[in-house]
C-alpha cells in the first residue's frame, strides 16, 4: 500500500528523474576532489545563492554546525531566535562540536528584532564579556513562516556595523524564495555563509550545501573532514542534488498551494483552531480540540486510513504538503480528520 | 589618598579581624584534605546552607562553573535567564568548560516565570532534541533585585516533577536573605546546588563556597582539581571566610539602607531616572541625561573627587554600598553627582 | 583516458552490479528509521560482525568518533597506538567532537604490547587522575599489517579484567580476515564495537559501518544525528553495501596477491628498500633512493604514464592496489618506476 | 604532635616572614588590576624569568592549563612526553579545558628526543592532519630529574624552525636552577612561557605563576577570568609569594643535599633499589622488596612513628623533604623504614 505522508517534506522519495542521473552519475574520490558531479553541483550552488564557493555535506544539521564550527571560535557567543533549528532541533550540538554560546531571542514566530539583536552584541573589552562571533538567521523558518527581507536586511547591517558574519539556516531556502516571488539570491544578499538542503522538498535522497567564500568553504572543507563528512563517491548524491536544483525548485509552489488548500479546508473544521496567514510555504501548523489521551490514538486511525502523520506537539499538529502529495491527497486528509473527530466526539 | 569605592562590593578590602584570623590560622595541604581551616569553613557553609556538604572554590565563577560541569553532561541544556550572571558576565565559561548549551528566557528583571521554563524542559525522546539536566537561579540577582521566594518555589516544584538539578547562584545569597529578612536555608531549600560569595559583601578576601549533597561535592571536588582550583594552605583564605560568615552578614543591612538613602538623594535630582522600588540591596542602577561623551567624563570627575565609579554601560549607571562606605560618603556621592551635572548641563 | 589508481583503496568506483542495485533501491526516510534498505545491511552487518545491532554511518572517521563520543565520557582517556588512524589521519577530532584524552602508545608497526596498554590503565581514585574509558585497536592497521588474533585476545583480556570497552578500527576488517583466513567474527569478538568500511576495497560509493550491543547502537544512533549523520533516503548508499558485503569481499584475496606480486617486482629493483613480510594486504610501502626534489617529478610521470598515484610521505612511497587494478596493471606499474628511476639516475 | 612530612613539598606551610608579609600586605581588587601586592610579585616573576609579563594564577596545573587554552586552537596538537605532568597528573583538563589533542612520546626519563619531536610536528596541508600547535617541556620533572639544557635547546630550536610556540611547566623551575647551577632565565630562554609554581619548595601557601610575553599575558589574562581564576584581593597571596621568590629560593640546595642524604642512607639497605643518579632535586624514588598486603601497612607504620608519607605507586616509593625537613628527620624516616622492613621480613 502506498501512504500518504505528510509528517514532513523530508520523507519525500526521489522521482525517476534522479534516479536516473544517479544510474549514469560520474563519480570519482571526492576527498581528492576527483568527484565530477559534485564539483558540478556545488558550482552550480555557488551560482544559485550569490557565493563564491559552496560544498556539499550529508545533512542540513551537518551543514549548520559545520558552519557554527568554521565561522566561530569556541567559547564565543552566536545570536539567534530561540525557535531556531540550531537551538531546538540540533540535539545541543553547537555547545559539542562549535562549542559555542547561544545567546538566544525570545521569538513566537522566528522574528528577531533588530534591537534585541543590537542588545545582545558584545560591544567593548569588557573582562566578564565573550566576543560575539556569529548572527544565525533562519529563513523559511522551521515553523512554516518566511521573514521579511526587510527584517534580514536590517540585522544584517547592524551585523556589518559589528563586523559579524551572518549564517542564513536556509533549509527551506527555494520555499522562502518561491514564497516571495524572489530569486533566491535576492535572500542570500543577506547573509554571508548559507545551508539549505536538496532533501526535503527538492526530493533528493541526501544531502545539503553550506556557500561563502573562498576562505570560508576551504576552511570548512577541513573542518567537514573532521566531522566525519568526507564522503568518497558522493556523486551519486550530488547528481540527484543536480536534477533537484534544476526541475524541483519549480514544483514548490503547488506543495504551497496545496498547504493553503490543506489549511482552508481545516479551518472550516470548527474543532480547530488555525491560523490561515500563517501558511506561507508547504507546512500547516494547527491545533484541534481533544482530549489528550486521541493525541496517540489520532496517528493510528490514519496510518489505518492510508495517511501517515506525527502526533502533535505541545497541543500542536503540523501537516507538511509534498511533491508527493496531491489535491486528492488533501481531500482525504480532511476527510479522515473529520472523521477522527465525529468518531471522537 | 582613601577612595569612597563604590564600583563593587567586590572591592572591599578585608576587616583588621580578617587580618588577625588569617595570620593565626591553622593551616594544611587541602588537595590532601588536610587543612583545618578550609574543613572548619565548609562545615560551617553547609550548616548556613543546609546542605549536606560545602567546598571551597577561588571565586563566584569559578563555583557557578564548577556547579554545571558537575551536574550536566556534554551537550545538554541549562534553563536559565538571559541576564543571569552565567550568561552574561562568565565569558562564555559554559560553552568551554561543561560544555552545555544554555537555553535563556528572556527576562528584564531577572525573574523568569514558571511558565517560560516548563516550556523549556525537554520532554519525550525525540531525536532531535538535547536533554534538558539543569536549571539555573539566581537571588539576588545581579541586577539588584531579590527574587521571591513563591517565583524559586514554583519553578523547584517543576524542576522536581522532571527530576531535574536547580543550581543557585548565590553570589550574594545574604543580601537577598537580609532583604528578605530570612534565614538563608528559607533560600536554599529551593536548589539542589548552591553557590555564594565570600568577597563581595562580606569582604573576605577570595573565595567562594559550592555547597550541595555528598555525592555532588565528592564530583565537584575532583572537577575543581581537573579546573585546576586544587589549592594548597588555603586555610588562610578559609579563616578570612569564617570571619566572613560569623561576623558580617548582619552588616550587609547598613548597606542596604545606605543604597536606598543613596537612591532617595538620587531620585530627588532632575536630570536622573531611578526606580526606588527597584533598589532591594546594595545596588544602586540609575540613568542620567547626559551626552555620551559626559560618560567618559564622568569617570575622570569622580576621581579627582575622591570617588571610584564604573563607567556607564548603555546608559545605565551601578553605584555599589558596601562596607567601607558610610552614611558621610553617600552624601559626598551625591554632591559631587550634583557638582558633575551642574558643570555640564 | 582511463588511470590506473593506486592512491588508495578509496578511490574505487562502484561496480556495475552496485549500479544496477541503487536504481531499483527501496528507500524511506531513515531518521524515521523507515527506510527498507538501510534497515536489511544493518541487520547484515550486525549478522558478519556477530554483534547485536549495527548502524550505517557517513564515513569511516565518523564511525571511529561516534564510537569514541558514544563509549568515553568527556575527559576521559583513550588508550591506542600513536600510529593509529584515530590519532594520526582523523584531524584531531577526538578532542573536539568525544573530547578525550588521547593516551598513545609508541608503536611503529601498530601493534600495542598488552604489558604497555596495562600500564596506562588508570587504576585506584588518585585526584589527579582521568578516568580511561577505552582501548582502541585497528586491524588491519592502516600502515597495511594485519594485528595477530593473540595480541588482541590479551589486549581484550586485560580490558575486560578492568571493565572497559574496547573498539575496533576495522576499516579494512575484511582485508584482515582474509589475511587471516578467518571469519571476521573471529577478530571482532575481541572487540565490544567495531567499525568497518564499505567504501575502500570493498567498492560501495559512501558510507561505513558502527556495530555493537542494543544499547551502545541507540545511543549511537542520536549521536549520529548531533553529529549530523542523521540522514534521509540513505538507503541508495545501503544498496550498493550489501552488495559490498554480499560480492565483493571474496575480491579481496586477488587485491592481496596483486599487492604481493608488486612487492615481489620492486623488490628486484637495486634502489627500492621494500620489506616483502610486511605486505599483509593490499598496501604497499616502500622507499625509493630519490633525490628529494624528485619527489614531485614522480607523481608527474606517473600521471603522464596513465597511473595515479600519491606522492612520497617521509620518504616512503604507498601504492594501493583494488579491485579496478588487475595484473597486467601491475606490469604497468613496475615498468613506469623502472623508466622513472633509470630517467632519474 | 608535629609530623615530618614527606609526602611531597606542596605540603609545606608558610614561614613566619610570609605570615608577616601578608599581614600587612597592600591588597585590592585584581579583577580591576588595583592590587599592588599582585602587581609587584607580576613584575618580580616576569624579571625572574625574563619575559615580558607575567600572571599570578591559583595554582601549577591552573597555569599550564591556562597556556594550553592561551597558545591552542582546539582541535590541534601539543607535543610533550608520556610522562608528563599534563598527561598523567592532570585530570584529563587539556581534553575540557583546552580541548586539545596531546601527541605523547613515549620515554622512561622524562627526557624527549629531539627527533621523536621532530617526527611529530605536522607538516604540509594533509586534509587528515591536524596543526601542530604547542610544544611542552618539564623542568624539573615531576620524576625528580632535571633535564639538559642541551636537550631543551635542541627541541627549542626545531620548534622555532616551524614557528611553533613552547611551553614549560616549571613547576620546579628553581630546583631544576638549583641543580644545575644557573639564573632561572638560562632555563626559561628555551620557552616562550613559563609556569612556576610559589607553593611547593618556596612554601608561599597558594598560587603559581605564568609567563610570557605581553601578547600572551593579555590573553591569558582574560581566559583566567573565564576558567574562574579572576580573584579579588589576591595580594595576601601574592605577598606570601614575594617572599618566596626572595629568601626561599636560596633554601632549596638544602632540600637537594637532604635528599642526596637520606638516598646514600636507603641505598645502603638491601631489600631497596634506588638510583642514585637520579636524584637531581628534593625526591627520592625507589623500591622496597615487599609483599603487596605490606604497602597498606607501611603508610599506618609511618604515621604512627609521626611520619606522612604516601603510598607505593605501581610498586614505587616517593619521598620529597622540603624546608620543613632537617638532617635529623632524615635520620628518623631511614630507621624508621629499617624497622618497618626488620618487622615485616
Amino acid at each position: 500500500m502506498n501512504y500518504i505522508d505528510v509528517r514532513s517534506d523530508t520523507v519525500t522519495e526521489p522521482t525517476k528523474a534522479m534516479r536516473d542521473a544517479m544510474y549514469i552519475a560520474k563519480v570519482g574520490d571526492d576527498v581528492y576532489e576527483d568527484d565530477p558531479s559534485v564539483k558540478e553541483l556545488e558550482l552550480l550552488a555557488a551560482t544559485i545563492t550569490g557565493k563564491e564557493a559552496a560544498l556539499f555535506v550529508p545533512s542540513g544539521t551537518f551543514g549548520n554546525q559545520l558552519a557554527l564550527f568554521t565561522h566561530c571560535k569556541r567559547g564565543s557567543e552566536v545570536i539567534l531566535s530561540d525557535s531556531s533549528h540550531i537551538v531546538v532541533h540540533e540535539v545541543g550540538a553547537a555547545s559539542v562540536i562549535a562549542g559555542v554560546q547561544l545567546r538566544t531571542i525570545d521569538s513566537i514566530d522566528g522574528i528577531i528584532s533588530p534591537a534585541d539583536v543590537l542588545k545582545r552584541i558584545r560591544k567593548g573589552n569588557d573582562i566578564h564579556f565573550p566576543e560575539t562571533s556569529l548572527i544565525c538567521m533562519e529563513n523559511a523558518h522551521s515553523n512554516g513562516r518566511v521573514i521579511p527581507l526587510s527584517n534580514m536586511s536590517e540585522i544584517y547591517s547592524i551585523a556589518k556595523e559589528y563586523n559579524l558574519p551572518v549564517h542564513l539556516d536556509g533549509a527551506r531556502l527555494f520555499n522562502a524564495s518561491t514564497y516571495l516571488n524572489k530569486d533566491p539570491k535576492e535572500i542570500t544578499k543577506y547573509c554571508d555563509s548559507v545551508m539549505f538542503c536538496l532533501s526535503k522538498g527538492l526530493c533528493a535522497p541526501v544531502g545539503s550545501i553550506l556557500a561563502g567564500d573562498k576562505d570560508f568553504i576551504r576552511k570548512a572543507r577541513k573542518n567537514r573532514k573532521l566531522m566525519g563528512g568526507g564522503l568518497r563517491q558522493s556523486g551519486f548524491l550530488a547528481a540527484a542534488g543536480i536534477v533537484a536544483l534544476n526541475d524541483m525548485v519549480q514544483n514548490l509552489k503547488y506543495d504551497h498551494e496545496n498547504a493553503k488548500l490543506l489549511a482552508q479546508e481545516l479551518s472550516k473544521i470548527p474543532q480547530i483552531k488555525i491560523n490561515l496567514k500563517d501558511v506561507h510555504i508547504n507546512m500547516v501548523f494547527f491545533e484541534i480540540d481533544l482530549d489528550d489521551n486521541k493525541s496517540e490514538e489520532i496517528v493510528g486511525f490514519f496510518y489505518e486510513n492510508g495517511i501517515k502523520i506525527n502526533p502533535p506537539e505541545d497541543g500542536e499538529m503540523r501537516f507538511v504538503t509534498n511533491y508527493w502529495v496531491d489535491k486528492n491527497d488533501i481531500e482525504k486528509i480532511v476527510s479522515t480528520l473529520k472523521s477522527f473527530i465525529n468518531r471522537h466526539r
